[in-house]
């Protein structure tokens, strides 16, 4: 039989810019929607971005209900309060403006409104069935790149267990980029974040699925990281370094919706809902760590993450030129000074083996490029410690 | 008021890989396809391209409906012809298959099933206010791009204008590219083919909208381009240069369809459907002298453009850098023996005063870095002669 190698790409209508808040109302008319559902967290409202959203759904005439429980490691309680809020009120359309937490339980609750059920159901690769009604992502943090994926990750409230959802038809229909939203985070939360999208570039950039489409991807926003990050974290009011935070976070986006991620990501899933951790902090304390491990399983690919990130690397034999690409991720973490033990975040040595089990079954771990073991994750997690 | 800078990006889904055209059945169903217009030309179906995709409509139980009848710079009448049928056959879905021209053609018929009219009402930017059938481009021919944009160019017969009809719903929804297709071409299309990709790509780069996300999609274009041209026109069985020609004319397209593009397809236009010419083969006589015009007006990206072909600028200055680009592309086209001028392919001193004003009034000249007067067009279109 004929191998078949295919790639398969997908994206969302992009609005990317300043300003570009302005176009939510005329989007959600071309999209045909008649009463949005707009899903946000107590934050995002606080910094004032959602009420200038339904400033532009009010000057289109479009009728609005709201949801703003959203909160961080967002529960599956949330998505189904917010499925009743939509259906009580009649919407047919939904809004999620935010980070991840408030795109993920945006794109929730538009499954349960169309599919029905519960949304533990919906857990794993393409088990949704019917359309979804349009959604607009509207992200405020320059990390998740939930607005451009096919992901939503849902806490299961009894057993703290992170849900990955994947399915093509969450994509959402447009996401919406503007910078300025960058502007109101705090330090510590623009490097963390700003670390989720490095771990998003480099888990999509050394996948076993990646393509030249997600490549070319990767490859800027690791550079853009590698440039920006310092400077975005040094002053909120750096418009540049913010557009290109922004730019960076949209392409790992686009990249790792395709690519898929890694071991990180799967190590993160199984503690971070499970101890209410920062999902970009856990991940950033873990990237080096798997880094070190997974480079042997594609030297070239690290080496050329160190080339990204600006490492000259002529003298250098290819081995050498891979373990550079985790010193400069150490470099850039302790110059943000953003943590980099599991323990300063609050995490103690629970039963990792159990963790270690969980991480295993995470869809995440699939597209890794190096084989684990329980006894390697666990030695990952005690190295992080 | 606040100054609004907004990049927008939008892209179909894509399968791409070797064997990827068993995907069309399937893609078809997903779509909710209920009978297919199968839109081609007569090249393509003696490559057995056509018939191969039928199998896959079959083993799906897909009934479908047949237009042949594409021509090269497709008229006005093969559109309404080719809706006829569709009606009459009461289709619901359009595939299009081969280069540029089918799949052209398939997008202006599903315009005229959905819309109505006649095509001359589409011409120009977003004219469309219908959504269109279900459309699916399966791309044989590594060039138009066609496969991920929102171009149709259609020539009216009457006067050989053509006409360019842009809008967002003219993207299909699932674009196919399958680099075994890429094996049936001979040498000279294979070159003048590859020669458009590296003008979209480079028209692309240097366009006044262009952005981050059509940046990277260019660059690599460019640099697939250069180091996989030569090759692939010197072997028809090169399937690594196949398929990374393949994957540029992806790339390229997915960048000019955001990006837009220039003065080499605005005068490309004004002349290829009036005379009969090859779309590639006018395009890249056009080129060098075009890029030597512009490049005053974007030296930076034209030195990009040199390193992205290969060459060492580091003793350079950056206008001499840009000037290199130059040169690298004329060595490019003298190595793959494609055409320099145009009266090697037929075309000869009309009008060119005329054509000239024609070429400034196309949409693609908006987005050119260079301003133009029709004198300068002229002059232009008369060192390419």
């Amino acid at each position: 039989m004929k191998r078949v190698i295919i790639s398969k790409f997908m994206a969302p209508e992009i609005i990317f810019g300043e300003g570009a808040l302005d176009q939510i109302g005329e989007s959600f008319l071309r999209l045909g929607a008649n009463k949005v559902l707009v899903v946000s967290d107590p934050g995002v409202c606080d910094a004032g971005w959602v009420e200038q959203a339904l400033t532009h759904l009010k000057s289109v005439d479009l009728p609005y209900a709201t949801f703003f429980n959203v909160t961080m490691n967002p529960k599956d309680d949330e998505v189904h309060e917010g499925a009743k809020v939509y259906q009580e009120e009649e919407c047919d359309a939904v809004l999620g403006i935010g980070g991840g937490s408030s795109l993920d339980v945006a794109k929730a609750i538009a499954i349960i409104v169309s599919n029905g059920g519960s949304i533990h159901q919906y857990e794993g690769v393409d088990h949704i069935r019917r359309p979804l009604p349009p959604i607009i992502a509207v992200s405020t943090t320059a990390g998740s790149g939930s607005e451009v994926s096919q992901f939503s990750v849902i806490v299961n409230a009894k057993d703290g267990n992170k849900m990955t959802i994947v399915s093509k038809s969450l994509i959402p229909d447009i996401a919406i980029i503007d910078p300025e939203t960058l502007m109101t985070k705090d330090p510590a939360l623009t490097a963390s974040t700003g670390l989720d999208v490095l771990t998003h570039a480099i888990e999509a950039y050394v996948s076993i699925v990646a393509t030249p489409l997600t490549d070319v991807q990767a490859t800027n926003a690791i550079r853009l990281v590698a440039s920006n990050l310092r400077p975005s974290v040094a002053s909120q009011t750096n418009k540049e370094a913010k557009n290109n935070m922004a730019m960076a976070s949209l392409q790992a986006g686009l990249a790792f919706s395709n690519a898929i991620l890694g071991a990180v990501h799967a190590m993160s899933h199984a503690i971070g809902g499970r101890y209410s951790l920062s999902h970009g902090e856990v991940n950033a304390i873990l990237l080096p760590y798997v880094m070190e491990y997974n480079l042997m399983a594609r030297p070239d690919r690290f080496q050329d993450i160190a080339t990204f990130m600006g490492k000259d690397i002529r003298n250098m034999t290819q081995i050498e030129a891979a373990k550079a690409s985790v010193s400069l991720v150490r470099e850039l973490i302790e110059d943000i000074q953003a943590p980099k033990k599991l323990s300063e975040i609050g995490f103690q040595d629970k039963d990792l083996t159990f963790m270690s089990e969980i991480a295993l079954q995470d869809a995440c771990m699939i597209t890794n490029p190096r084989d684990l073991t329980v006894e390697e994750v666990k030695s990952l997690y005690m190295r992080a410690l």
